[in-house]
């Protein structure tokens, strides 16, 4: 079986196992793995030092592309291997840890960590460990489900241990794309001028002394759990799609729209399957993730082309995906995220990009990553490289958390991921609030009045009212402006502050 | 004089007078205007637009490329002419109206506003005024002393009105470089690879159908007017360019660094200056404003090119620069504010950006634009643009501001601007925070430590520390994250808090 997967001499003599490869990492090592969104991640060397770790401690940074799978990020925190994380992770361990000061989290622009390691803004990877399908003549390797970083990090790590993933049908050969920028100062463009422009090569370059073993495993990726639509995310979906038909009636938009990125999380994948629905032709996807709603937009006939960073899909979409695969063969390209998620392409494209807010205030600035300021969540993951960029920048969101005790529509948000800048459109259940060509007054009225959930939106206009007496291009009431949260903290919801 | 300034025959027969041309303008007009931070503006046409509206109110949304000089922006304002006013300004009339809330002002990233027009994010553009050294046979532009967003507005506007400035120097042409992405969904390319490259032509083009006047002027731009460096900015520059040449010690840069981007204000010139100390060679500016600090590295030697979208300078240095253009001809480039500020260019030349903050937190989030998160001071300008993209990361502050009555290093700032994603290094008079690499709670001790000015190091260290019992991501104790805020608007002083 993994005869037929190593076609390199030299490689295929150095095969080792996990506790042989977890051998390798030492005490304070900087360590990098292929991984995003729990696709394409290390299943047998991480687990194997999580192993080693119950008897010989140490202590690791580990850098990813994206979150990984099968638990891994919290066996890793939870046998205090982990100093410093980045730049993502959604584990509910992990998160404690990090919370609780115990692990050091960097949460970072999923297209910038490539950039930094070639910038030196970061040390040097002492280890990479790279999921592959297979490993060519060249020693080049074909990735899995996902490319994330793994191309900067086998071009930029002292040491490269190989995972060959036998369980990944190499039918998945020819999808991905794999190209650099270049190296500083001698970078170039990037010669993406349509989501599916293929400007690369199908197989990461290794540099064969750098292999240190190749640990085989048939483990297949964690399924994405989503959470499926309800009446809440459908009516988000609802609201957005309506936008959608509306710029097309008055010739803003074609039926085409323009190529379309969308984040993680229930509320995406919803309004995501939402465009489905719309009187829409010819779509195409720039995006990072492709999730279950991507192929069900293929398979309706309405997308014609995805491009991402992986396939992250639940346990059903993985057969219907992979036991067809032809059928998307020509349809979907896997890239590294710093292509993916380049500035460059997305604002070239003109990417219309639609992510996720955990709660946003009357002036437009978006919080998609801190619990009441202060506690991690998931990270901001790719959202910023998209939402910067962007053609038009959506964020959308359920008016309220928790049943009502916490309003997503703040007078300030308790934490800033997107400026007001950077953000074109608001989507609650409620409404949607297009804020294109608007000032921060004109905002805080649509935002609250289209959005807000009805029972906080007196309190909203009260503060917003209040804030204008005092003056100011963007009205704020600083001393109470995070009331709310107090109220939260000591009382267990933000509502009674509005009916004391 | 204007004859051999007007080669295309039509329109020469098309020369009108201010008054003419403020005659054109109706009420609820979206206006479009040359000019960027104080260079190449509209110095008859709107002059004149104001005496019009003494006596005949109109109010219109007027969009340039950064501040306009004389005074315009504030006789604007007064004449309460301005209903929007985007997407920069830096005059104290317009700023009082804007924070009074009579005026509205949409602060923008700079490289973004052509972006926005041409993604339809934005209405269309009635008339567009353009300052013009030259008008060729084809009717095409040679812009002045900025490019600024003219070469959109004349793409984009139904009108057109050229504002011919005989006081410009015709050793002028060729120093402009136009080109433009293209427009949606067909964009490519920009093909900037290095400061100095070509990739366009030196005239803006132009549909001469469009164009409903010229208007001759010999107003000469409205001096800079920069403070002279002090010891507190002399001691900024000195911990930035120590920093570098360590960084060139340890083999992270060569002594010609990467290109280099300065914003405005007092401290970026006076840190521009220090960089003729430096041991520095072959230097390049990719840049938005040319100000004297960049004509004197020019002169020092150590810079070989700047790259902006406009000269900007005091009295002394105009005459400096455009009685010697022959000296410089050769050095330097204005581009359209979309190409100088491109996200694509900044990131792939590896610039090295240095922005000012009037506040940053203990975190390494930024303030740029806000006073106490409500006022307005000037508008992000490019700051954003290149923090995002940059190589490198650089902000600067006085660790105080109004004698010490303000801190400029605060627990959490009123305002984000720059988020912590997007801040590698921060400088005041006290020290640099090198913040490569580090984890929120990492980061909190070096600023605090190295940047915090002494008299409030204590409090930020106790808030700090408190914040981290309670635990997060980011720890903050957001009932009392503002508290210094309100003491200042109560007591006159953030320093208070300290010794109470
Ligand atoms: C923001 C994000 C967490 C939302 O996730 P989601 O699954 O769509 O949304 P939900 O409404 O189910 O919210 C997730 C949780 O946050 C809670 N929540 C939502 N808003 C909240 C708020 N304002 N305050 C506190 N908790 C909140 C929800 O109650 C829910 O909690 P639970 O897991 O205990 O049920 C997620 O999209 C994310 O991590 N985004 C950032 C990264 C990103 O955007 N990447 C895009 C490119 S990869
Ligand atoms: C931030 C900015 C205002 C600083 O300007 P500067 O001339 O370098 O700095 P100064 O220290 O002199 O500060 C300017 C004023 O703000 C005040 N100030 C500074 N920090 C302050 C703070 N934290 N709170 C209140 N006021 C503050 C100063 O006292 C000074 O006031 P004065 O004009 O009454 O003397 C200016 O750089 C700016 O507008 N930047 C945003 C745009 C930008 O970065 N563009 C870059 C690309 S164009």
């Amino acid at each position: 079986m993994a005869g037929e997967r190593i076609l390199h001499k030299e490689l295929s003599e150095r095969i080792i196992d996990d506790k042989k490869a977890a051998s390798f990492f030492k005490d304070k090592m900087v360590v990098a793995s292929s991984g995003f969104t729990k696709s394409g991640d290390s299943k047998a060397v991480l687990s194997a030092l999580v192993q080693r770790a119950q008897t010989d401690p140490l202590k690791i940074t580990l850098m990813t592309g994206a979150s990984l799978g099968h638990g891994t990020d919290g066996a890793l925190a939870a046998a205090k291997l982990l100093h410093l994380r980045l730049p993502f992770q959604v584990d509910t361990v992990l998160r404690k840890a990090i919370n609780d000061g115990e692990v050091l989290f960097i949460d970072q622009h999923l297209g910038e960590t490539a950039n930094l390691l070639k910038a030196n803004n970061f040390p040097k990877i002492d280890i990479a460990i790279l999921e592959a399908a297979k490993i060519q003549e060249d020693g080049s390797i074909i990735p899995t489900t996902s490319v994330g970083n793994s191309a900067a990090f086998a071009a930029l790590a002292d040491k490269i241990i190989i995972e060959l993933n036998t369980s990944v049908s190499l039918d998945i050969i020819g999808v991905h794309d794999i190209c650099s920028p270049g190296e500083y100062p001698n970078r170039s463009e990037i010669h993406i001028v349509e989501a599916n422009s293929r400007v690369g090569t199908i197989a990461i370059p290794i540099e064969v002394d750098k292999v240190i073993g190749i640990v085989l495993t048939d483990k297949k990726d964690s399924p994405a759990e989503i959470a499926p639509a309800d009446e809440t995310t459908k009516a988000i979906a609802k609201h957005l799609v309506g936008f959608f038909n509306d710029e097309i009636k008055k010739g803003n938009l074609t039926k085409s729209l323009m190529p379309l990125q969308a984040g993680i999380g229930k509320v995406a994948n919803a309004v995501l399957n939402g465009f489905i629905e719309g009187d829409f032709e010819n779509l195409t996807m720039y995006s990072e993730v492709l999730q279950d709603s991507t192929f069900d937009l293929l398979d309706s006939g309405k997308l014609n082309f995805a491009s991402g960073s992986s396939i992250t899909v639940s346990e059903e979409y993985y057969h219907k995906v992979f036991d067809n695969f032809d059928k998307y063969r020509n349809k979907i390209i896997l890239r590294p995220q710093d292509i993916s998620n380049a500035a460059e392409v997305i604002r070239r494209l003109g990417v219309i990009s639609i992510n996720t807010a955990l709660e946003c205030d009357i002036y437009g600035n978006v919080n998609s990553t801190h619990i009441a300021g202060t506690n991690m969540m998931n990270g901001i993951g790719g959202s910023g490289d998209f939402a910067r960029n962007a053609y038009l920048s959506v964020f959308v969101t359920q008016s309220i958390a928790k049943g009502g005790k916490i309003t997503s529509i703040v007078p300030m948000v308790s934490h800033v991921d997107h400026t007001e800048h950077d953000v074109d459109i608001i989507v609650t259940e409620q409404g949607l609030a297009d804020l294109r060509g608007l000032a921060p007054r004109q905002r805080a009225k649509i935002i609250i009045e289209n959005c807000a959930h009805p029972s906080y939106r007196s309190y909203l206009l009260d503060y917003f009212d209040r804030a204008c007496e005092r003056g100011g291009q963007t009205p704020h009431l600083l001393e109470e402006a995070f009331d709310i949260y107090k109220d939260l903290r000591e009382k267990g919801t933000m509502a009674k502050q509005i009916f004391s």
